[in-house]
């Protein structure tokens, strides 16, 4: 069975407490970053995997999208967005590996902050290339290799718990990663930027941006811890294009 | 004065002494990944920046290369690259920020570990634009911004000495670096990935291929300490392709 720790009840009250779940997209770190790559939503049939709370749809309805589609795979986090977003929205509870799609319509797809939890990265490029119409639109975000590849995602420290650096190791050994999130033990799956980027080209995706997001000002200012962040990369944000095959 | 090490005469001999020297094009770690990615040369004009030994140069006039320059700031490198490389090679001793050429006619242009030396990445990408012809290819390898973030270059070790893992730190702060390299002491320029990546699209470049090199299943049997490059990034090669403004 697929990892669906957003369904245990520990995990989703400490996640519906964090910043990005009470103050919406602009409580992520990376949301600026984010929006500047999106790409333009008006009349556009929107695709989002891993949709959580449906921020990303509700902004989407918001900047005028013809259709959205959310597919996650927690049930008490799409009672939320069903909730608390446009009821022009579908949402789709399901692991995102068992979805499928009959029409090949979308013109964007998006995924925040999911595809770390995926195996494979080759499966849901291959599905969305599909699933996407000619020159349509990929924009994901996703945990960094260099935050991942280590396993348990936090700061090497001496014996009074001041930081030292941030330790990697085991970069190109791909896979299963047991980390806590949230007090919560939750299992990640490592690939290199080479498995990120090459896979993308691979299946014919022309790679429009890539960005490793750095908190705002403000939120340097404002939001305690924030500065660490620009000691080592958390995460990577990257889009791309469908190639029209010649 | 622009960064001359191998013209100092410890680093040289050192350097002179590596299996990358000694063994050529086959004694780099990353050769065979680099190898698989570089174009066709046959019948191209080719420039090589940082040329050193003059390997590269050398391989591209035995793949039939119609013409090749090679470019480096140091004259001893140079004076071995002349004696044992083919007289079709014209070599050029300047810095590669120095460079200028007023005919625009490459077909490729490759660049080996070198660009961790400038200090910017954006005025070398604009001069390799305005050197390519319209469809030109450019592959470069350089050091890892994993590798060049904290800046010693050095693993993290135990009191005895064993490796515990890589650090990183400083990631989001760009700049002048000191590691020592042959016991002597570099200074390298560290950038991010998104500086690398993104300086490129930002230039009208297609991005074509990216890859993080591991050693050979050969060298990680016969070379000592060669399985500790699995454990971290060192390098990253990219190639590249111009695209044609319309």
């Amino acid at each position: 069975m697929k990892q669906n720790i957003y369904d245990t009840k520990t995990f989703f009250t400490k996640y519906s407490q964090m910043n990005r779940s009470v103050k919406g997209l602009e409580g992520g770190g990376e949301w600026k970053t984010l929006e500047k790559m999106l790409p333009d939503f008006k009349g556009k049939r929107l695709l989002d995997l891993g949709c959580g709370f449906g921020w990303h749809c509700q902004y989407a309805i918001e900047h005028g999208a013809k259709s959205v589609v959310g597919v996650d795979i927690s049930e008490k986090m799409l009672a939320v967005a069903k909730e608390k977003t446009s009821k022009e929205i579908q949402y789709i509870c399901k692991p995102i590996e068992d979805t499928e799609f009959t029409d090949h319509s979308f013109d964007v797809v998006i995924s925040s902050l999911t595809f770390h939890y995926l195996v494979s990265f080759d499966d849901i490029v291959k599905k969305i290339y599909s699933w996407l119409k000619d020159d349509g639109e990929f924009l994901f975000s996703t945990e960094h290799p260099v935050f991942t590849a280590y396993g348990t995602q936090d700061w090497y420290r001496d014996s009074k718990g001041n930081i030292l650096h941030f330790p990697v190791d085991n970069y190109f050994a791909e896979g299963k990663r047991e980390a806590y999130f949230l007090g919560e033990k939750v299992i990640k799956y490592h690939k290199t930027l080479t498995t990120y980027l090459n896979t993308l080209l691979q299946n014919s995706f022309e790679i429009t941006g890539i960005v490793e997001p750095q908190p705002s000002k403000e939120m340097l200012e404002t939001v305690k811890g924030m500065k660490d962040e620009l000691r080592r990369p958390m995460m990577l944000i990257i889009s791309a294009r469908k190639k029209i095959e010649k």
